[in-house]
């Protein structure tokens, strides 16, 4: 693309220039001219960002059909996106997981944080699942695929083109093998344990990476203890608890499939003696399990957004109150009991205050002993800080 | 006490006895009826305090000098505090840290979140450092020492009676030897650094245990790093780093003697060799260090509160930022920068906003990696998770 069919963004004189030009990502839609020839730029398309007074800013992806209208690429506004700006890009998110990890398995790429807007690549082993959520990396997905190849060398490349991101985009759902193949879950190697990723037919990508520190602090409090993993998913919190050294760990999950992987899990790292599984409903097994006195050391909940969005808030609340009350009765004296959020629209405190209300609706007293957040392959832009979507409060009940 | 003889307090109309009722822990002065009778009762006096309508709610301490008239020390409001009522909170205490820690070094009793107000013990092996910093632990210090020797088996117990939150209390300073004795700085083992605590002379309890899990996050970034730690004190992050595999690390303090405890720190875990220090004003050495083109892989700041109350919030954040913006420019690209607050004014929104305000002044961009707060033997009580006083934040500067 030569500089002259560059399209041209500007914004009016009420857009917050000054946060753009301090970092902030993104351009919202009533923030720019809008006129015919803004609207008919095609949905990825790479253009420069410029002020009401026409002075270049950045580099831009755009997409006429998304709330976010630009995310901004780089601030070079003469920038050329590349394939050699996609190997520097991912060369500096490289750099910083192999500077964090022993073992490739991590989240590669964490989207506007690892200045690459949108785009979220999970590595594991000689694999890798890339996830394009924005139109640019969309449209770029043949280079971004080739670039990533060339920097970390996996040989097998997964589009996932899943979830609530890309709908917002405009893009189609769709999940393809754009190179090698797999054709089993793989083993991944976290905290000590063993879990199994199916990279083509599990929830997101497979495996959440971004809990490692969460399940790690569990597993430091679980030693000989009775664990309880309510919304286990591949066995995220139970498998960790167990390598840590926990008595005995049960997962409770509504799905068939994730207990199964959750099982593989635990014989490939020559836990499965201590593990047992639980299919059903989590809020009717917290239920069941208090019908049958059933008491744990540790227990953790984590369950899928029950906030994702702003509209969402007050039921998401009830429902991380609810999961609350409804888990602390299982609790011994004196145990631990962690609860997990990844809803954007609750924050910090509101996702603590929920749950300190079911604690207390269950008749228990609480000291908040830990709160953790994603781990670093889950970097932050600062100026999107408020953002981190994932927190774990682990709470102590009273003896 | 017999019980005719225990004081009523009564709240006001207006006093918040929900909040109470679901655990905030205080009654401010300008929420009790007020006349000559109670404020004639002695500071350090358990009382019953009553609703509005003389209905019992709970066991407290008051003490009229103070803005917070009464610490609810028990939610039955017949409670005895005796030794007995003591021996119970400390052993509830005690099973917490012996389950976090292989090692008796750790902070004990954190307060109000353990159920014993305005009262701090910090345990090192066979010694304990106990601040009364509420009236009602000051009055049964000879009891509490008693009870901690019972529960703990410590030989060695000193009343540090120093600090801001004694005179808010209207307590005098002074600290002494209950019990035991130490002629020497103890060794202190974390996270396989030794520190040198000097128990009688040293801030505050001669060491801080509440940076220890942000102690073990700079090191898991530090081997073969250089490491700058910035108001080193005994030499916290510079030793863990060290312990971690740091190539070498540079303790900034103003105070010779604590770096002369960091140096005996160093020699006595065998790291003394990749570890040096340097005597003066943090600001004027981040400085100095710039003007020599020095450079780290690493960099840590951990200052003292710039911003300990309300009214020193804004010069506060401007000593934050000046922080941030004098050490970004000693991070190499790709480096980690560690900024630090123990703060209570400054939330971890302004703290942050003030650390990036810093880090762009500087011309550097940066990723948010980790944010980590006080470890958990300094656990919180949920009504006041808000005051989390410790925050930590990790960026990596980028390439």
């Amino acid at each position: 693309m030569t500089e002259q069919h560059r399209p041209v963004i500007r914004l009016l004189p009420k857009a917050n220039a000054r946060a753009i030009r301090h970092g902030f990502p993104w351009v919202y839609a009533n923030e720019v001219v809008a006129d015919r020839r803004t609207k008919a730029i095609a949905p990825g398309a790479i253009a420069q960002l410029q002020d009401n007074d026409r002075r270049p800013m950045a580099t831009v992806a755009v997409n006429p059909g998304s709330k976010i209208f630009c995310r901004v690429l780089d601030r070079d506004p003469e920038a050329v996106v590349d394939s050699d700006w996609l190997i520097a890009r991912l060369r500096a998110a490289f750099s910083l997981r192999q500077h964090l990890f022993d073992a490739p398995y991590y989240r590669l790429v964490h989207a506007e944080a690892d200045g690459l807007p949108g785009l979220v690549i999970d590595r594991f082993g000689d694999a890798a699942v890339m996830q394009p959520n924005a139109a640019w990396a969309d449209a770029m997905c043949e280079q971004i695929h080739t670039a990533l190849a060339e920097v970390t060398g996996v040989k097998t490349v997964i589009k996932n083109g899943t979830g609530r991101a890309r709908g917002l985009e405009g893009l189609p759902e769709e999940t393809l093998v754009m190179s090698g193949g797999v054709d089993a879950p793989l083993p991944v190697p976290m905290n000590g344990a063993t879990y199994m990723a199916d990279l083509m037919g599990g929830q997101k990508t497979g495996l959440f990476f971004d809990q490692r520190p969460n399940h790690a602090f569990a597993a430091s409090l679980s030693k000989d203890a009775a664990v309880l993993d309510v919304f286990s998913h591949v066995g995220g919190f139970a498998l960790a608890a167990l390598a840590g050294g926990a008595a005995s760990a049960l997962s409770v999950d509504s799905s068939a499939a994730a207990l199964e992987l959750a099982t593989s899990g635990a014989k490939a790292a020559g836990l499965a003696g201590r593990f047992s599984t639980r299919k059903g409903d989590a809020f009717d097994t917290l239920a069941a399990l208090a019908a049958e006195n059933a008491q744990f050391d540790v227990v953790i909940c984590d369950p899928p957004a029950f906030a994702p969005s702003k509209p969402a808030l007050e039921a998401g609340l009830r429902a991380y109150e609810r999961i609350a009350r409804l888990a602390a009765p299982l609790v011994k004296p004196g145990g631990f009991l962690g609860l997990c959020s990844c809803s954007h629209a609750a924050d910090l405190a509101k996702f603590r205050g929920a749950s300190v209300r079911g604690i207390g609706r269950a008749g228990r007293q609480a000291q908040l002993i830990h709160t953790g957040f994603a781990g670093p392959d889950h970097p932050l832009m600062p100026q999107l800080a408020e953002s981190g979507y994932l927190k774990a409060l682990f709470f102590r009940l009273l003896p």
